[in-house]
Formats: structure tokens, sequence, C-alpha cells
């Protein structure tokens, strides 16, 4: 492999774009080809970017030899079958999220990626960011003590999508988010939601995420809000965390505050509960685009051989607790184990 | 009964005072007289008003001819015992939400009430506010159109109580704020939440309600917040509220947006769900007292033989949902039926 | 003098109640008379204080001899000479703010004050919060660096005054605050301002102070804003520091940023400006009501013959400063000496 | 002339790119050429946009012969050095505000474009937003009723400029919006400010405006503060207006709010004051870009050969402005009567 890593996008959509602009602007990597069915998005591709190929056809695109990695960032009911014939062509993998449509399609592509000695990284934005970082950084280091709950909010008048519900297209963000910050993967899920348009998947969106010990994690999604907000609250027993993304500074806020349990003085058994409330501080945070973090540490992953922050086995952790929402969902909240579903997906996968 | 309704106070902790200092502003009302267990507090009571007279009798207060109605604003596993000893010495009754520890102590209180033709109400405070007035005014005049969702988070770092979870605490002003503005009854519940304290009830939870049609309704409490949020957003096809209590002024705002469905050209069976977006608007809200307004419609209710706007039914009905609530968060979201819980208290009761 | 200071209250009006509720609760303090032109006024006094003496005469209660100490809370233009009367008749006094009409009338006051040996102290209220007082010592401490300007808006829709301009109702209390927190007095100032009402006080008002050295104040009041603002840049050459007291919490947020100043590489005699951009925190701030501190305050300088706080000079400075504006205002912004003032003050008294 | 306006654009620093991109998208328009004196801005422009010319020349762009129209996007000082070259040339010419560094330079434009029929265009991009032309459609359909003041908070942690003062940089959007929504010219300025860094302008500045009858307006502009702020209060006899161009949405908030003035019963020459509250409603603003919509005006006028929304004499009136706040600040606020500014330019000019 030259000591350039040269990618080919799959999708010019939404998402593609920022990826190619940021692939394109990244040292180490280079854009070689982007490929889209539809020819008004080529001709934009072409207009920006002159010196990149264009094709409609996925299939040629894979096979290009000057192509080191493939991106997919198309609807997620192609990630599969478009990640599966680029690992097969040896090519590295980049796939937006959710990973895939099903947890056993992602194990899949683990295996397929990890038998060809291939990179397989999954598209966990957020992951990128500056304040999640920071919020990984507190939790790694103790700073919030023992975390005693995740909560987020992210609603706004949405698109309604035809063939995803609520939580593929937000909930993803907050698993995503969860599972790089917690280190922790919950044990079962009660997600309750409803659906406004006929025959349309679910609009409005909860989910609750039990974890082993004294952890419990809420997401609340919905495309039928009038405001949009983004805001997490990260519990624990020294500190707080309010992670506002709307905010343009101060995204991350830190309260010393939380309650303080002391042994009672009349009853050994028993604790007294009492308010503990301190400072707030809200740390000075990057403002890097992830984008470009990410394209850097893909193109590092590659070139280098080391394992993605966020890999294939987390795009399935993330899969693996959509699959349960929305098994969940579709009985008004009964508890689905995700281990269960996880033997299941290696079960079929077999 | 004189043209004057003379109230007796049983309790004079935190809501007490309130309830005391409102009622001796009433016009057409007078404290007789106040009763708490507590030496001290009744101290107070004679330092602000020297003319009511004071007990540490429950039974004392509720039997004086000088009384025409006794008002409970004790803890609530003491709401059902004083009530029924008021309502037999003759007295109506207000009682401090939530009405009763349980669904069936409700209903006894509803039938005694009733046989003996006295007035009873529960104290579900936020439906005399303006805010919520407003919110009723515009559900029932039709300017929502079908209400799609109601959605509450009334989070905060607040006193963990040693005998009911968060839903009883917090959740039930939500209950009897949707009970009075949705004019509808959820059919079924699922909860979850987490205790955080050792031997004390959940410190956070989560309650989804399903009804008949199109509507959901979600509340999220919690005692472990670093921040105070009071926010409610009540969604409807034509327009959506957010009615956010901590705001000084615009508590209400009445965005003119949502989303549009067109039949599909191509598919007559289809529709096309496109965006609405509009104008914001914030309408005047009057700011008098909410506790001011209830003890004046109290006090015509008792004069005038009238049902208050929150009688015993609609304690009742609260009553309900916290029950089907904590035996579905005790199982992790189980959906629980709220007829069911319905008939189980009326099968109790006879 | 008894161990108890025992004050008599002059005025019942909008910030009279409050001044009796906080003696009345002061340890030290006891309200032995209440004065009010109003009988209605003094009515409410009884009602809710039997044991306070009321009267419709300042000179009786001037006279009192069970009477320590004498509080002014009448409109400004009666200040001087009820000041002036209960200093004679040897009492201390605390005046609301601001001290007086003119400043012949402080300064004659401080002497009276003076020649007697008693306590005089001015209601400058502000100085006796949690934020204030974070701010004097964070300024104190050299934590701010050298404070480069302080910034105030003071705006909401507010009753037209009939006798003093929006200044002396509301530029009086970051007068008071600038004194207490920056420890320098001004030297001059321009004044800009317009009166809406024909035949009323200006109603809008903007003021800037000029410090020796790099210090420059602002000050923007208005009675006629649809919202309600009441924010303060405290900006250094260290640190900045934003009050904003209508935030329930985090009233104080302090920022590590600012502009850095490095000799230019290329000229000796030029200095390279860049930004500084650092963390901000919120310091947990008591809560205590500032009334309550002040009224301690001023019972213990009594009792201990101590310099208050807030004395007569530094109510002197204060309607320095709102003389020359109103000077300044009446010629559109000329500048007028501060010290100027001071000095015509002085002799007009001798 | 060709039926499509062929533009050169004269700078590429901060803003040229966005005038470039903008022009380039625009219908009508094409850019022909950009000129920059450092060769890295042309290496950026010949890599996005392959086709358009690049030269380091002014000259010579606006020699050409293809170029209809010249932009200027340089600093401030060589604005009317290059707008009269490319007049001469028989251009028409878009200037960056602040128009010129004098009045004088100003008018001498102005009369070169008049002389030869050219269109003469000044860049006041807020003029062109959906928030001020509500603002302006407001006032002009006489909705605020009489307007009482117009007062503006432009602050933010900025580069200190080393040419120019912070009005210049910063009140030069108030005043070209101020010229455009109020529709009235201010008669004289009082304008204070200080300067924290040796040699460098005045980084803090308050400006107030006189105009005739009962309106006034101040502009607080500051590049030293801790927070951005970009608030604009407008308040009218019958309605205030608060523009918040932070605001993602509800940028402009309309209130019902303000004085009602009533004849008084007791003297028909006095006025009563009085209170007025009620809704709030923010109306839906066009999100369109404002250098979207300003590209296909300066098209239209040139085409047509139609006055500019902002023309020279508007770019003039905010270059007097300026030149009297700046010489009020040198005498700390001394007021300056914009109009004898206006003949002083005039005479040197002939």
């Amino acid at each position: 492999m030259s000591s350039v890593v040269r990618v080919g996008v799959i999708g010019y959509g939404y998402w593609g774009p920022n990826l190619v602009r940021n692939f394109a602007e990244c040292p180490g990597a280079a854009v070689g080809a982007v490929c889209d069915a539809r020819p008004e998005r080529l001709a934009l591709v072409q207009r920006r970017y002159p010196a990149v190929e264009v094709t409609t056809s996925a299939e040629e695109l894979v096979s290009r030899a000057d192509i080191d990695a493939v991106i997919v960032a198309t609807p997620v009911d192609r990630h599969f079958e478009l990640a599966l014939a680029a690992l097969r062509a040896g090519k590295h993998v980049l796939i937006e999220k959710p990973m895939t449509s099903t947890s056993t399609q992602a194990r899949r592509l683990i295996d397929e990626a990890a038998s060809r000695g291939l990179t397989l990284m999954v598209d966990h934005t957020f992951v990128y960011t500056g304040a999640v970082r920071k919020m990984r950084e507190m939790t790694a280091a103790g700073e919030l003590g023992d975390i005693y709950y995740y909560d987020s909010v992210r609603i706004n008048l949405g698109l309604f999508q035809h063939d995803v519900n609520v939580l593929w297209d937000l909930a993803v963000h907050d698993l995503a988010i969860m599972d790089y910050v917690l280190g922790q993967t919950p044990v079962s899920v009660s997600a309750t939601g409803l659906a406004h348009v006929a025959a349309r998947p679910e609009n409005i969106a909860y989910m609750t995420m039990f974890f082993p010990g004294s952890l419990i994690a809420h997401v609340h999604v919905n495309w039928l809000s009038p405001v949009k907000i983004r805001r997490t609250l990260l519990g624990g027993s020294r500190r707080m965390v309010m992670f506002d993304d709307l905010e343009a500074s101060e995204k991350i806020k830190v309260y010393d505050r939380g309650i303080s349990l002391n042994p009672s003085p009349e009853n050994v058994y028993q604790m007294l509960v009492g308010y503990r409330t301190g400072d707030m501080y809200a740390p000075q945070i990057p403002l890097s685009e992830a984008l470009s973090v990410e394209a850097a540490h893909f193109v590092a992953c590659v070139s280098q051989g080391t394992r993605p922050l966020t890999d294939g086995e987390a795009g399935l952790r993330v899969v693996q607790l959509l699959e349960a929402a929305t098994e969940s969902m579709a009985h008004q909240g009964r508890l689905v184990n995700v281990g269960r579903l996880v033997n299941a997906g290696s079960l079929e996968h077999t």
C-alpha cells in the first residue's frame, strides 16, 4: 500500500459530502472515487473536485485497484451488502452508523474483516467530538465517581423516515456515545413509542437500559417536537455533567453536586441522605470538527493496522441495542434481554 | 351553615402554611383551627395568626362544631384515615395530593362523601394555574388539533423521601395536569426506574402511558439531577405547546408547527409527510397564585354544593396511575393495565 | 443602651415591609415602632405585628425614648429632613438608597452623625448579597487582574417615577455595587437619556464613568424595556465575570478569558495582541437574604460603634455621581467632573 | 453588456470567499476574476474555482474588458482608491462596509458613479437578512407605533484591529441596520470609549444618537467581552421588538407591551402613565443567506439600472456617523452635530 490511503466513497447524499470534504483535506488520505446512483449528485462532485473519479456503479468502485478503503454512506439497508463486497475485494471499510440492519450482518462483517486482516470501522461521529471525549476522560479518571444514570433528550421536527423508526435515526447517537463514555453494556432494554402516521415506523420513542449495578440509562427521541433539544445528563456519585450540544460554547457543564450518604448516628444499618451543592465549571472544549479527527483516526488505523476506537464490535453493540429496543417497543415496554439477542445473532450467523 | 366557610387545617409542615395563608385571605372563608403534632409549628401559627385556634389533636379539630371543612395536609399515609374521620364528622374535605396511598382508599372516600352529600376535593394545585388552564382551553377548543403526545421532565436535586418513590412525589403533578388538560384516561402504563440508595424507594423514574388512539404520554422524574427542569411538551396535529414553569414570563409557548399529511399523487393509499413551520406566540398568562384560585373554588363548591374541578374521582384516577406505574416499575417496564387495577380497587372496596 | 437595638421605621410602602420583617427576625434587634402617613398601611403593620407601636407622626417616632435607631424608608425627597431630625434626637440612622437628593445634604448628615458619634448607614442592599461579595472578594484578591471595565444593563417595564429620573431609581444600584467592588471613584461622567412622557423625567439613560487609568464603566437603565435584564460584566486583564441576577443559580460566572499581550519579536515598542480562552466556572454563592445580612451588620455597627461597610461616605459618593450624571444628561453627554461637584457640595455645605 | 453580469472581486481574505461563493451561485452573475496580493490566497481560489482568472494586480482586474462590475473587499483604507479606479474604468461597484475611511471619500464616489450612470452599492449585509427586513416591515407599516428607542449590544472576544476602532468594526452593522429600519437620520452623537492596549484604537465604545423628536439610539460594542451578545431592542409606543441574532430560531420577538398614556381625570394637562402587557409572538423568518439575496439585488440593479437599497448615500450616512462618533469619543462624550460634518465633507470635496 502506498503511503497515502486512497478512499472511495459510496453514497453522496446528506452525509457523503462531509465525508468527501474531510478525507480530501486529511493528511495521508486522498479521495479517489465517489459513487452514487444519481447522476446529478455526481455532477456536483465533479464541479467541486475535478480530480475525483465518479461512477454510478458500486461494484466498479469496489473493484478499483487504486482504492485502498471504501466508505459506505448509503441508507442502512445497503450497508451490509456493500461493506461485504468491499471487504471481499480486500478493501478497508468505514461504515456510516448504524452499522447494519441486523446484528447478524454486523457479526458477519466483523468476521470477514478479521479473517482478512482488514480495518473495519463504524462512523460513530460523536465519539470524535471534544465534548464526548471530555466526558469519557472524566468517567475514566473516576472524576464523576460511580455512574448513576445517563439521560438524553434528542428531539426536533425531523424527517419521518420510511424504513427505520426514530430509534435507528436518533437514538443511535446516544448508544454510540454511551458505548464509549460508560464502558459498560446494558443487560436489558424496555422501550415504548408510537407512530403517528399510518404505515410509518415510530416517530417518538423512549428507551430505558438496565446495567449491572446501580446504573440506568434513558433516551428520548422524537421527530415531532416543535423545539430542538440535544441535552444529556450524566449523573455520578461525585459529580454530574450536563452536555448541551446546542450551546455554542460551554457544551459541557460539570456540577459538583449530588447526594451525600452518611451513616446514621441512630442506626448503623441506615444511611442519612443529604444534599451536596458546590461550584459548576465548564471546561474549555477543543472545537475541531469531529469528522476531521475521525478521518485522521481511520487513516492511522489503516496505515498502522491498529484497532479503531469505534470498531465493528462497537457498531455491533449499538445495533444489538437497537434491535432489542425495537422488539421491546413492539410489545409496549416488555423487557428484552440484550444478551439473548447477541446469542441469537451468533447462532444465526454460524 | 354560616355564610362564611370555616376551615380547619391538619398539618403545618411544608405546604400547610401556604394553605392557611390563602384561606385566611380568601373572601368567604376563615381559618378556624390548625392542628400539628409539633408544638413548635403551632407556636409559629399563633405568632402569625393570633386569632386561630391550635391543637395537637386531629380528633379534636375534626370534631369542632365551628369548623365546616377540613383540609388534610399531612404525609400521604395519614390522608385516608383523617379524611374519613372528617367526612364522618360531617365536614367537607380538601386533601393534599396524592389523594391517598391506594386507590381502594380513594374510592372509599368518594363513596363516603357522596353518601353524605359532602364536598370532596383534591389539591391538584397546577390545575388552578393560568398556564395549565390555558393549555386546557386550547385543547378543549381544538386549537391543537388531535393530541399526539404529552411529554414532561420534572427533575432537580430533591429530598429523597423515605416512604414514597419519586413518582408519588413528582409525577403526581403531571398526572394531575394531564387528567385536566387531556380529558382522557390512559389504558396502560409501562414504567422503569432505579433506587440509588439502599433501602430507599426509586429516586429516578420514567413512565410511559398509552391511551386509546394515537396519544402517548411520558413523564421523567428525578431527585438526583444537578439542574432543575420543569418542561412539558404537548404535541398536536395542528399546533404544539411548550410549558416551561421556570420561565418568569412566557411560561407557555404555542408553536404553529407540525407535520402535514398530503395524499400521495402516485399512490392513493399513501400519505406524503411534510414539515409545517410557522410563527410562535406566547400568550399573556394571568399571574394570580394558584392556591388562591383553588381556595376560592373550594369555598364556592362548599357553599353552592357544586362539584369541584379536581374532585375525588380525579384524585382516584391519579392514584390508580401511580399504583400501576409502581407495579410496572417493580417489573422493569412490564405493561400494566390501568383498568384492571380500577376493578381490583372496586372489588377490594366492596 | 440596652443589649437589644430597638429600631423605628419611617415609611411602610414598598420597601418598608421588608425592612420591618428582617429587623423583626434579626437577633439583637427589635422593631419598636413604625410610622406611615397612611392609616391603612399602619393597620397592616398591626395585623402582622401586634406588638409594634404605630404612628402617623414621624416626629413622635423620632422622639421616642424606647427607640435606639431610626430607619428612613420614605421617598428620597424626605430622607434628609427625617435623618437629620433622627440624628439630632440622638438616634442611629439607616437610610434607604439613594441617601439624599443632593450631595450637600449627604455631607451634612455625615457631619451631624460624626459630631454626635452616631452610626450612619445607607441601605445599599446589593453590597450584602453573596454575588456582589464574591465579586468584591475576587477583585480585592487580584484574581481578575487589572480591572478594564464594568458594564451593566438594568432594564425592564418599570413604573415611571414622577420626581426622579431612571438613574436615581435604577442606576443607583450599580453605583453602589461599583463603589464596593471596584474600590475606586470615577473622575468624570458623560450621560445621555430621554424622556418619552411629557413633563416626566428621563425614563431611559446611559451613563459612562471615567476612572484614572484604564478603567471605564457604563450603566444602561430603562423603564420602557419589554424584557427584564439584570446583567453586569466585569472585565479584567486576567479573568472576567458575568453577574446575571435573574439566574436562579449560577448568578456569577467567571471566565478565564481575555487578551494576551506579548512583546513583538519585530518591534520592541509594540505588543502583539492575542486571545486567551479557557474554562468558565460558576462558584457556589450563599443564598441568604441580603437584607438579613444587612440588618445584622447595622445592629453590629450600632452595638460596637464600628463603621458600616456602606457608611454615609459611600452614600455621598453615589449621590455625587447621580448629580453629575443628571447634569451631564441635561447637556446631552457633556463631560462633568465629579470632583468639581464634590467641592461645590462642600462649599455650599459650609 | 451581456445578459450575465461578470464580477471581479478584489480581496480574498475573510469576507471575499463568501462574496465569490454567492456570486458564483447567483443566477445572472458569473465570477470572472479574483485579485489578492497574497499568492497563497489565489491558489485557494484556483483550487476551488478552476475557471476563475486570478491576479495580484488590482489595476489589471479593474481594466479587464470581460468584467462588468468590481467588488471591493479589502481593508477599508483601500476602498476609496480601488472603487474610484473601477468607476473610472466604467465598472459598477459593490463595496464592503464601511464604505470608505472618510465621508469626503464617500461623497466623491457617489458623484463619480452618478456622473457615469454606474451602480454604486455598499455591502450592508444585515439589510438583506430576513430578521432586519421583518423589523423594517413592521416599522414601515406602523405596527410598532412611534419609535422610542433603538438599543443594541454587539460584544464578544474579538480581534483587536490595528487601524480602526471598535465602532468602525462592529457598530457599523447597527448603523446600517438603523439606517434601513428607522428611515431617520440622527442629528447628533455622543460617544465614549477606551483603549486597553497602548497605541491601539478603542476596543470598547458606547455611542448615543439623538434624533429629532422622541427617538434615541444607543450602541454598545466591545472586543473584550467574555461572552458573545448580539441583541437589539426596538421600542415603540405600540409594540416592542427584541432581535437576538444568536437565536437559532425565534430571532425576532414582538412584544405587545409598553406604556399607556391616559388623560388624567384630575388635571386635563396631565397624563397618567400605566403599563400595558400582552402576548409575545415570534414570526417565522425566512432563513435564506443574506449575501445570496444581496448578490441577486446587486445583479438586478446593474441589469436594470435601478437604485440599490443600500446605495452610496446609505454608505455615506453610516460613514458620517462613524466619523462623528470617533470625534465625540476623542473628547469623552462631547456632542457632535452630524450635519456639520456632512457640510464639512461637502466643502472639502468641492
